[in-house]
């Protein structure tokens, strides 16, 4: 079974490579990024600026193949792609929560940026604090890892 | 162009329509689901049992078309379909953040369950709270919604 989807827009951003790229949205908040969405889609923009936060669903367009073990940007050991974010994954599909800072026309502006930019985009859904925040959470291999690594921008150990 | 993906594995849940089905993980937390993950992919769960919630990201396999406008479940208002989680979208790509049970072998059981039965599912990630909450948010249309609206259930506004 095969499932097809095509972009809705590119995301721009001042990150032409992987390599310095913040890793994750929150250690990017100082950089600014927009979405310029496709002019068919426009009017689907409606009501978002009512919104302070979204996600973005994007292509790691830049992703080939992917490994089922990989080594985290935060670790250096091994560990399942699925306990992981990093971008080699089996569909490579990517998700950032932006702060959204502006609409305009087709064009979203955005700070928190942890994606490269020309990158298609493929969903934007609005961020709803009741739906998406959880209290009382482990997490596994990455607290002791975000708690003593001081890396916040990739390197290369996802390139070709 | 087209972006092409493959379902990594199939979403078992109790929920054999969309009338009825909870409308967002929080408001089914007491229904168990279940991820059976295609055998090829096993290996890439490993250190995901450290982890109490994770996002599925997963295709709206019941949708078919999409409208840029949508009456969402929450109001009587239409809204821009990227300010809302409705399953007509451009890309029908659905997402929910559910609380893992426990893993065996290529199964993770799961509670909080807004997802039909059979969905294919594309991908898993960790949720990880450094990265994925955000304080001092604003939620638009759906902050009086959620507030004023008893509606915890899908009806048939989205049915063909």
């Amino acid at each position: 079974m095969n499932i097809m989807y095509e972009p809705i827009g590119i995301i721009h951003t001042g990150m032409k490579e992987r390599e310095g790229t913040p890793i994750q949205s929150t250690f990017g908040s100082e950089h600014r990024g927009r979405v310029e969405l496709y002019e068919q889609y426009v009017e689907g923009l409606c009501d978002l600026d009512g919104f302070s936060h979204a996600y973005l669903l994007f292509h790691f367009h830049k992703s080939s193949g992917f490994s089922l073990k990989v080594r985290p940007f935060l670790d250096e050991t091994e560990r399942g792609v699925f306990a992981t974010r990093a971008p080699r994954r089996p569909n490579p599909i990517g998700l950032s929560i932006v702060t959204i800072l502006g609409i305009e026309g087709n064009t979203v502006n955005f700070s928190g940026v942890d994606i490269l930019d020309g990158t298609p985009l493929l969903d934007i859904k609005p961020y709803i604090g009741d739906f998406d925040t959880r209290g009382d959470i482990r997490t596994g291999w990455a607290e002791p890892a975000i708690k003593n690594n001081q890396r916040r921008h990739a390197d290369d150990r996802f390139s070709e």
